[in-house]
């Protein structure tokens, strides 16, 4: 699986989450994103994520086919939890921003 | 600096930039990457950027007044030789989407 998201042509949606860990390399943490990260694949609705962290800083993006299906994952009983530990506990600072997806080009080479 | 912009409410525009380099550490790349982003905080409209890169995969965001100021910056002269790079040298596949941001949202901490 690449880097980049093979996603439908636009319009669609997509969620992006920058965020700033208090500490790097928490366990507890690392082992919530991956369970949200395997989660979210199953979701109605989700075209796929992209993501980065070096040290405290991360962003990550994921793309959606409409704002209803955004809401319903951000209702999950299990992401709820991760999303209260994320406020209480692990991130110093986050910002999402819920974007509509409306031009998209690049190159893309098979790997 | 912290590294979550500071944008203002809603509604603006986004650049999502997700790129992967065909190789790490080339300096001529890093050069022009530092010198664009110097270059871009003086353009009319410019909002803010956010930017992680572990070595060859990288997301940036920009964040933008309008698209009529996202249309300029892309037309911008040393911009357009520094895209050009990229498409022939620098990146081995790379996804640019423009985004309407409709809400935003988070937890912010000065530092």
């Amino acid at each position: 699986m690449g880097f980049i998201s093979q996603t439908p042509d636009p319009p669609y949606y997509a969620v992006i989450f920058t965020s700033v860990l208090k500490e790097w390399g928490v366990p507890s943490y690392q082992e919530t994103a991956n369970k949200m990260g395997q989660l979210v694949q199953d979701v109605e609705g989700f075209l796929g994520v992209e993501s980065v962290r070096i040290g405290k800083n991360g962003i990550t993006i994921s793309y959606w086919k409409n704002k209803e299906t955004i809401e319903q994952w951000k209702r999950n009983l299990e992401h709820q939890i991760a999303q209260e530990k994320g406020k209480s506990i692990w991130y110093e600072s986050y910002q999402v921003r819920v974007v509509h997806v409306e031009k998209s080009y690049g190159k893309f080479q098979a790997l």
